[in-house]
């Protein structure tokens, strides 16, 4: 285990040598906790077979984590149709999606209608407010929410719901509050798997959930 | 041989443990059944000189899956000129090409338009209804068509079709339902990676198909 | 050496097995004719001090190869700016760039009025025209022009040309044509490690073509 | 140590044989250099706790570099979601940044506004100019400013800042001023990775600065 990887999410080379090169509070055993959350399988599978309700962020989740900007308002995001179709795929085995951002966007705005999302909140602030109002509504525990996040806002959800998980880019000081970490990039079907991966461990199979 | 590249299109890594740790119906033998798919060259090749119809999906085979949205129902998709080439070089060689696409978009009827594509449908819902379509008008078996899709609603025409393609972003439980899947990635030239296949299948140069 | 990558750009794996499994006319030493191209190197550096004129094809060597295209004509390209300062560099040595489009575009000609490129033909046809009308203007032998293209059209053109180039994604049927294939992908440099490997040939420095 | 990378950012592959195969003033040792400059830690971690201002271009550090144009002006620049909140974690940690393009775009603009950016310079030219403009209104040295640029004409500021960063695509020839080589992408979080190496230099954590 090397301790290369601790400041930033895909890791600082430098020449071979640790870095930083001094003691800080940062978790040292940082990489052997996510082996261990990962390798304690059985577990997981046992939070993920309780899920009632997905959310997700959106910037960083839903999407690569860029905007494309224009002239003055002027943005576009980027979906991925196999994340629209685990949201229909969720749908069809009873589990409803949410989506909770941080940045307001015409552009997010655009894609919720696209997929019928009927819970979704855009504002800025901390996000346990909108999180806390999905569980009063849906009657449910935080550990029947599967809750997908990117960055250090997301970490106060990331601490309290049943499967929480991230994606390749995060950083590492944000990875370590989660189960899992997606292979697939953000944006690029990362939401797709994580739903997969709760609808599979349902016992559930995807191709079964959609029109022949 | 592992399992770890089941539940998802590039895999999970769990710790070196393989999941899910439990036993389920998906095809424990999915890699070894592609490789076999993939051993059988010479029936390959047997099927791909009987070609006489190209047939894609759009979002996921001829787009990398995605689609940038903005305010309101802006949206636009990135196609691919090698692709484009492709459909070009297919038509000089008499195979015409359709589109088959289940999510309806200003940005593919650009794209059709600019192709000259003549057998286009974009409709929620089976593609069964258009496949057939085609084979009554082309007067073709399914036997005689080439089809590339990458999702779950693709599957009913890659049961069918002569030779039936995806991606590698597609899921391991679509990727089982194929003949061969492209190494180029989706919108990345991934199309014009399998009318290559076709055309070279059938004894023709792609060079020798375009003005000099 | 295999014949993995023989078919397409970035070959097809298919179980350890070449593809395809018979004999064509397609050069089975493709990738040794390339190896050797490019150990000449002390010829190539000769041909490189030559240089008078850079001609460039636009899509797939400025851009990526795609088009975003959105509702009716709307469409944008994606131009990359370490390209665009390489021809700068170039007309700070003294040898022009021109551009020779076969897919006209109004994003193109966006592109070429901020360069303030010159010499620019965008129009569907054979490459040899506009390609005799440069040579004419400029009194050049094709012998003093470095190309760089990427597809099937744009191999007449790489046959004669004194220095002709591609980038990674052009099919293996392409690169058999060229001196050399840049390690950057198109439209993330590949024009500029072009422009630099013959500034560099010439005995001069980018770094010193520039304001300070 | 090999000589293949010397001439562009990512190297040229020249059949085993080093190139260009004669005698330049470009450094033989540039790689043993930048080598030397990352294994320099402790000096490195010294420079970084005297930082008080971040000085960023803004293509091909902000952005991937590339730029989408469409017909007329129309142009849009991708911006990363997690670079923006590096911004804000540097703010609440005491510390301003700056932005200093050499392409004036409307797109940049929109993305200054977005993030709140005081100081903000968008002009062709040498940019020692708003950089000697930022130290006498903050009253800084050169050496309190921590500076990232990817480009030839980034090359004056970096020669003088008190840490120089650059990105993975900028050309070697740029590499060798800089004290680090981030391992994020440009317009990929290439810009928080500096901001977090610098915070944490500082003794801060990145998740302490963000509303829980």
């Amino acid at each position: 285990m090397s301790r290369k990887k601790l400041a930033s999410g895909k890791g600082i080379i430098l020449g071979g040598n640790p870095w930083p090169p001094f003691s800080i509070d940062y978790p040292l055993l940082l990489e052997l906790i996510r082996y261990m959350h990962k390798k304690d399988c059985p577990r997981l599978l046992t939070k993920m077979k309780k899920i009632k309700l997905f959310v997700f962020d959106v910037d960083g989740v839903l999407t690569d984590n860029t905007v494309w900007m224009g002239r003055g308002k002027t943005e576009m995001k980027r979906f991925n149709i196999a994340d629209g179709m685990g949201v229909y795929i969720a749908r069809r085995a009873g589990i409803p999606t949410a989506f909770i951002s941080g940045r307001p966007s015409p552009a997010t705005t655009s894609r919720v209608k696209e997929l019928g999302i009927v819970d979704f909140y855009q504002q800025r602030g901390p996000k346990r407010v909108p999180f806390a109002k999905l569980l009063k509504k849906y009657k449910l525990d935080p550990k029947e929410v599967a809750f997908m996040g990117d960055d250090v806002i997301d970490v106060p959800i990331m601490q309290i719901a049943g499967v929480a998980a991230t994606v390749p880019h995060a950083p590492d000081y944000v990875k370590k509050y989660v189960d899992l970490v997606t292979d697939h990039e953000a944006g690029m079907g990362a939401a797709r798997e994580f739903i997969d991966m709760v609808i599979i461990a349902k016992g559930l199979d995807p191709v079964d959930l959609t029109y022949k």
